[in-house]
């Protein structure tokens, strides 16, 4: 079988299937719209520790640990660990890892990391190399706003084109047994850079990598928007979500409300986070309870994911460098196998 | 047929093979003992751009340009690019890869990231999901001094045990074509945390993370290491290098002059290097010169290719955390395919 579809799409042969998923998130998330979905919800954003990275790395561990407890899978079952932060050298994910005794990949796609890395466990377990693998991804506000822009305590105004880090962790591991959800395809996208250099809009910088991923795959695979239930960017919040749906309105396609932001769905109108939430935690958290549960009840039978990465620091923007945007899109079926083939 | 072998071991049903690879270095690397090997040699390291991030990115970008060249690859013939480096969110290689357009994924071990991006594309392509891959890193001793440690111009004083940053990158394609060298196994290791706090002593901070991997890779093949013509670590330097020996010796198995470190081979004694070389730069232009030379010219038989990785950043320090090491393993086989299988 072939399993590459057009320029970039992979299939799978054997679509592993999604044996448990996680998520544990920070006080302000808890109190938002998708407060239900959540498996853990701290009351202190410290989740205890003396530091913010050594409270984002309880984050994950604690996602992770949910997940082998919920699926009732032994912490040893696990062969493949993928893992990756918005952190310097992604040490949240090696840090929150030290206690694996198995193989351990970091990856990097900024916020679009939650696809990265499941994508990549797919392609190890049907590629024969792993039957049991997990992928996590978290992010904190305190650790990001420190890192990215200013100390807490600065107190700096945000315009309104800025989004706020989710403080969050996901995650998922899969396997090979026959259950649904089962993850079917992978387009992993290419670098994508529109020229923005504002670092307080990061919307507008990954809009143009969601739209070049998303049509390729639906060019590559001969779908349309309306072959899914539902499909999800990961944050590009209000401005981000607008761009996406004005170049398919170009392109004379309505994509319409199958299509949402994890950046819009997390917090509330009323929570003041200005053009929406962001951070890798944002689409992993909303994956691994909202858009996983409904995918197990039936509510959804067919999903597109496709979070997206801003590839900047703050040396690079302070350099007057350009955001260059990646996004990486997977198709989630809830259907039962057999069931569940493209339509098209 | 069963791809994992023990615990962690994946062997390749078709071994994927080299279809090309360049390296190209700095000043100071061009004038130590391998520089015959490397394919070009800056004479100044700002390689003519404005920023060292700008210079490192010119490296990735040489690097992958000289390999195509060397090896009459059409750009459009990668599918997926592998690529990672040490500086804060990857971005020499995002900003690198800006022009390619195939499927980019982020890939972050620190100093053993050209084993994971290598391991992965291997992976990608005998799991059938790609004909081509590349995996491509760097590192440059002015971005790595500024962002780790010192500004260049404070001109602080190196202890004995500190290696020095490699300004260099290294890149491998990877395909399908029956010809030697071949990638036959990939042992992706474990997170291992020596509790080693001390920066400037990278070398036995990793060296535990090595041992651990060898070990475990030579137990999932029946191996030894006189199996190998030769075994390679990426940046430990004289003291992690001793530290190997000894926990082997301990072991009963004397590895001998059969076992080198590439941060021991770039710089000579008279460089003033002091432990040796480091960074990503390190074990790649060594890969992508002096190691895969001698596999294609029949030198080398079979060679095992394990760099490490410090998975540490400036904060984690500051706050006294440990630094935890990664190691991953590769086998790497020149002989035509058939001459090539296990000994043991």
């Amino acid at each position: 079988m072939n399993k590459r579809l057009g320029k970039r799409t992979l299939q799978f042969e054997t679509p592993p299937s999604v044996l448990s998923h996680a998520c544990v998130v920070g006080k302000k998330e808890g109190q938002g719209p998708l407060k239900d979905t959540f498996d853990y919800i701290y009351d202190d954003n410290t989740c205890g520790e003396k530091s913010w990275e050594k409270a984002e790395t309880r984050l994950q561990q604690d996602a992770l640990d949910h997940a082998l407890n919920k699926g009732g899978i032994p912490r040893e079952q696990v062969e493949i660990l993928l893992a990756g932060d918005l952190i310097n050298q992604n040490i949240i994910s090696s840090f929150g890892s030290r206690g694996m005794e198995c193989s351990y990949l970091g990856v990097f796609g900024a916020c679009s990391t939650m696809a990265e890395g499941l994508g990549l466990a797919a392609t190890l377990i049907d590629g024969g190399f792993a039957t049991t693998a997990a992928a996590v991804t978290s992010s904190h506000f305190c650790t990001a706003e420190r890192q990215f822009r200013m100390p807490l305590e600065y107190g700096g105004q945000r315009p309104p084109s800025s989004q706020w880090t989710v403080t969050g962790s996901g995650a998922v591991i899969l396997g090979t047994h026959d259950k649904p959800p089962y993850l079917s395809y992978f387009c992993p996208g290419i670098i994508v850079d529109a020229g923005i250099t504002d670092a307080n809009n990061m919307g507008a910088a990954m809009a143009p990598a969601a739209y070049d991923t998303l049509r390729t795959f639906f060019t590559d695979t001969g779908t349309t928007p309306s072959d899914f239930d539902h499909i999800f960017t990961g944050d590009l919040g209000k401005i981000g979500h607008e761009i996406v749906c004005d170049f398919f309105q170009k392109d004379g396609v309505t994509l319409g409300d199958r299509y949402e932001d994890c950046g819009m769905l997390i917090f509330g109108e009323d929570q003041d986070v200005h053009a929406g939430a962001s951070g890798c935690g944002c689409a992993a958290s909303v994956l691994c309870g909202h858009i996983l549960n409904k995918l197990e009840s039936g509510e959804y039978q067919r999903v597109l994911f496709a979070p997206t990465g801003a590839l900047m620091n703050s040396t690079s923007v302070q350099q007057g460098e350009s955001i260059p945007g990646i996004c990486h899109c997977l198709v989630l079926e809830g259907a039962p196998k057999g069931q569940a083939e493209r339509k098209a």
